[in-house]
């Protein structure tokens, strides 16, 4: 049972996938055991891990035998205890997974899957916003025809519709980053009343890997995630939008825009003359996926319920981790594309001529490139 | 086509309906007026306009004309502006939607529905809130049994399960708050370009609406629609987790919950022996149902091309109420639970001896409570 | 609480509103009668019961206190009983809804809300395919254009683009006519077990409302639900993207086709130059739609628990009803766009001599015309 | 990027996987040039295949180097056809993919994966029926409580609600058998108008695969896909249905019902004492996904435009295969279900004895079993 990712075209190596899963659930549990065990009980438990964290093969064999085992218990915790028992002495065995339960592993390695894919985002995003505010400034006063419901409307400039981008991506890159650097561990042992489990301890795990401590357990109140997966949904919404305009633009009869060109990219099997504008596809499809799977997490938090919840939790590990992907691939391609999206100013004109209005203005378009600019310099709030 | 909300039993008078989506469609155009007419001509409309206001009768006639009238254009808007302008004096009329387009209103309508539907339910969740923290107190340190997986687990204290609900309830209430008061007014005139509207027009606008003046225009940016989106169905999600745990309390071999009990609440057409728990059910089916209406408002945000889409905008409208009405009622239905749910700890006690592991005790069940409550009461951030 | 269909654009008179389920309330009731009381007391009912039918403000009135009275015990049987024992003599009273649960009539009546709603689908799909058949009859060789992937590709005909729309939607046409003539009444008394109620009864209350009498009772096995919901979901795709090809080819750069007129349709109110393709957009917005509607629907029958579930039950009703509003409007606009779509020759041999590639044919195109039309003709299975 | 289930506890080997399809990729390709070229040319294009598909170790390298590549054109085909031309004879070579488009391979290949998908869901509902079939027969007349919105209501037998999850079940498999049959192989080449493919092609095509041949290319018209999809979520929903009644069941206040153990099953890492029902869990897990999976799959459907879509198609394939992966899990943990369910009587009757109504019978509850089983065992349409 391996997925590469064939039908999710874009994934690429370290994207949030089972292995790196595997990674963070050990982390986790390494953390535990830095937070509140003796210093020689974890360095030996963190020698060891970091031995298994450096066997690249060794933790892909592991994760394809965890998940086929996961079908026993529900979830991938007891072949990640065993795994790092397997060989330590008594007392350090018994200091992995002290006190906690398979819920405070699971979701702690999964706000770090959700906090990696995050910074990842944001790293595309950047880019994506640099390039879009030079190509606002550029085109701030070049004049296009608008599109309202399909048909042509009135003018506006090429660099108020980038600018239009970059403000909604931009915003989508703030919340995200808020919601990232909110991002905490889980905690509450085996029925969220912190049997054997201090507040001390939670804050210490935290620390250690770089999350927020969080007012009480949540295994059953499932803001976190539905947070995080609103904010990466929001960002695959804004470059899916982006993508549309993109393909619109790109279709021959219109003829203003054109995506980068790369060896053998949007190639066609049965048209060898074609290149497909295929990051704009890819994005797109993104943001069609998207709502679906933050759907998937909405209703899983729905039903969180008893302590720990008979199907929902199950309901929400593939879809917040489908999220985090997506935005990750999404915002990947929209920084290629950012990048070298071409615009054909006279094409652009020689529409706007033909399918305008008559003396028609761009209206204010330049003052609305100005205030967005302004905004994402920081020097508006 | 009159519905009064039989298949979604709970809706009020005065819930985010098409009359009051009617009504803030007037108040948006005469905010408008005011913000940019001289002030004979704003006083003359807004005159009419609130006559027109005050006649429920008429509002109620108007608003069936403009619905079916919508099929025309595909908005109310066209309706409204006539409405306004009948009877008018040339310049007045005139001033009437002046530079404005059909989506400045529209939005800025459903965001003013939005917003004092948020204020609704902050009202309802304000109760819940103090009605959880009284009982999470009063049974901080209650044995229940645990269940996790829907098995018998260690025992909490009621106190702590309440506690969670309160808490779940108390974020979703802070993150609503926190985007209610960022609600802003549309603006961009025909194509997004600011024809003939000016920064400080907007100003003016959103300071008469008591809304936000935005950076820039989101005809196709739709955060501000996902976001408040998100914190609607993140209020139905935590009350349907709540109701959750009511009705599984409430079954008969459990016995320890029991909502308040009101003449003909909950009665059976076939069985008059029985009392249903209607306001969980209630709660609970607001929360299976928001999930999807957020995804169909996010499709919607991922669809927004061109300077106004094709569908993607219409496609929000009825998602986007619909979830605030749905966090109206289930807040509301809420209040009255909290209000009056009784716990039966005699049969908790009996529940906790009979499946419970012997000599488990509620581990730091207590101190969850007391963060909880600090939380709740502004000690702790 | 009206809602008069104004964030739906496109509800007309007779479209499954909540007095049209009321109608259905009583008529199940009324047929239940019918079939299992004595021939005198079935005519005192029916003869009350048709005085209440006839009275239209009545019913409107009605409408309104029963779903505002629903609140108190979550759906709105209560309220019809009431006022259909209002005034009748005691046996015939106790005649009404003997031995029924709420669910048997609710489920039923929406089951006759569906299948009229099926009725009025098929009904203007039998138009949309005429009038297609015919357009693509008469471009059968017409060469134009083919876009894959947004960009120029080989040419295919109008004609087979026009056979392509009709094929999807002949398909939906026939799978929705199979499901609504599978469509049952509900049954089962209060617990599904039938308490008082016979086979036989089922079958005289089946026949007199012109639907199956099902296998077995279904509170709980929601299949009759969610297969006319995934049937009512197809018509909406299947225009939806007929839709998408219409704007498309509507776009100024485009110009190949062109919506019917009518006086005001499609008008803007900030740009009067603009006529606007409101059918299509209306089509592609019940297309957006409708897929979260059946998600929600399918949701309910995943959580059909217990004898009757709570809450899942309650999330289905808007969401099935809302699906065959859809499935109503949008294949209503569709017959109306089928009808008067003009296809402009010109422009699209225009189109396909600037941006096709040199010398290639339309391939087979014209065969899988005729393939197509001799399906929906019924010469071929 | 590999993935092996690890979110998605309860895969299996053989399981739809990305191997899987890759193997349907090469024999869409491969059964392709049987249909279309000479003798010797397939002769030399199938050994050539069978070698590459006997070879485990380098078709799992080829999925992993197709998957990654699949971002440059977006879809897997380039890296089959390349793989398979590779070594082959000018005149083979070119035989490969002849006249198609990648779109007629990946859609072949996606419906090959559900038919095999759907055979092996078939499979496991066969003997979910038959077990339960055995079980409702025995307990045709044991009273059980039954519990309607949460709360006790009149008796059932434990036989009619065991004949209910049959009932269910039974109508979904139908459905999903009837649907598999109905499966067809895509064409159409490049634009749909079938350049360079003839209808007989396509015939002997589909019959080497053991599709339909269709009426007309569906590359934009996607019944054959949501139709397919449909079917596997009903399944999903009446297996969840089934999960909540006997989670509901095995609750330990009732304790009525008891998953079958093997060795390690249900293990908690916090709560050694614990046995989960996890075979329920799982089920209700795919059932609660289903619905979301099943919106995405008829969201991609209706935004298929153009000859091919711009994202709507890459949208369609993981959300489809992920339902097919659905109901083969929750099909094959029923079965173990199924056969192992325990049902204590005694409790069931002190149950009934504390909670129910006094004096009540089980009504026609038994008819409803002879009902429910003459239509499992054919004897009634």
């Amino acid at each position: 049972m391996p997925d590469y990712g064939l039908l999710v075209p874009g994934i690429g190596d370290g994207d949030p996938d089972d292995v790196v899963v595997v990674k963070n659930l050990i982390r986790a549990e390494v953390a535990w055991v830095e937070a509140t065990a003796d210093a020689a009980t974890a360095q030996t438990v963190s020698r060891h891990a970091s031995r298994l964290l450096a066997d690249e093969l060794r933790l892909d064999t592991l994760t394809r035998a965890i998940a086929i085992d996961a079908v026993t218990t529900g979830n991938p915790v007891f072949g990640i205890i065993n795994a790092l028992r397997e060989g330590l002495p008594a007392e350090a065995a018994a200091a992995v997974h002290r006190n906690l339960t398979s819920q405070d592993i699971v979701d702690t390695a999964m706000m770090l899957t959700m906090r990696d894919a995050a910074r990842r985002t944001l790293a595309s995003l950047d880019l994506v916003c640099a390039s879009f505010a030079h190509l606002a400034q550029t085109h701030r006063d070049t004049p296009v025809l608008a599109h309202t419901l399909g048909q042509a409307a009135l003018p506006t400039t090429f660099g108020a519709r980038v600018a239009g981008w970059l403000h909604g991506i931009d915003e989508a890159r703030r919340a995200l980053d808020e919601q990232a650097a909110r991002i905490p561990v889980a905690m509450g042992g085996a029925v969220g009343a912190m049997h054997g489990v201090g507040y001390d301890d939670v804050k210490r795990w935290a620390e250690a890997l770089g999350l927020r401590a969080p007012v009480a357990p949540w295994h059953v109140h499932r803001h976190p995630v539905t947070r995080i997966a609103a904010a990466f949904a929001e960002v695959c919404a804004e470059l899916g939008a982006t993508a549309g305009d993109v393909l619109a633009g790109a279709r021959p009869e219109v003829g203003e825009l054109k995506e980068p060109t790369a060896k053998g990219r949007g190639a066609s099997t049965a048209m060898p003359f074609k290149e497909n504008p295929i990051l704009s596809i890819l994005m797109r499809r993104s943001a069609l996926v998207a709502p679906h799977l933050l759907s998937q997490t909405t209703a899983a938090a729905a039903l969180a319920v008893d302590e720990r919840p008979d199907g929902a939790w199950h309901t929400e590990w593939d879809a917040a981790r489908a999220l985090a992907r997506h935005a990750v691939i999404a915002s990947r391609c929209a920084a290629q594309l950012a990048e070298g999206l071409t615009f054909d100013e006279e094409a652009a004109a020689r529409n706007l001529a033909a399918y305008g209005p008559q003396g028609a203005t761009v209206g204010n378009a330049p003052v609305v490139v100005d205030a967005i600019l302004a905004r994402y310099e920081g020097k508006e709030s």
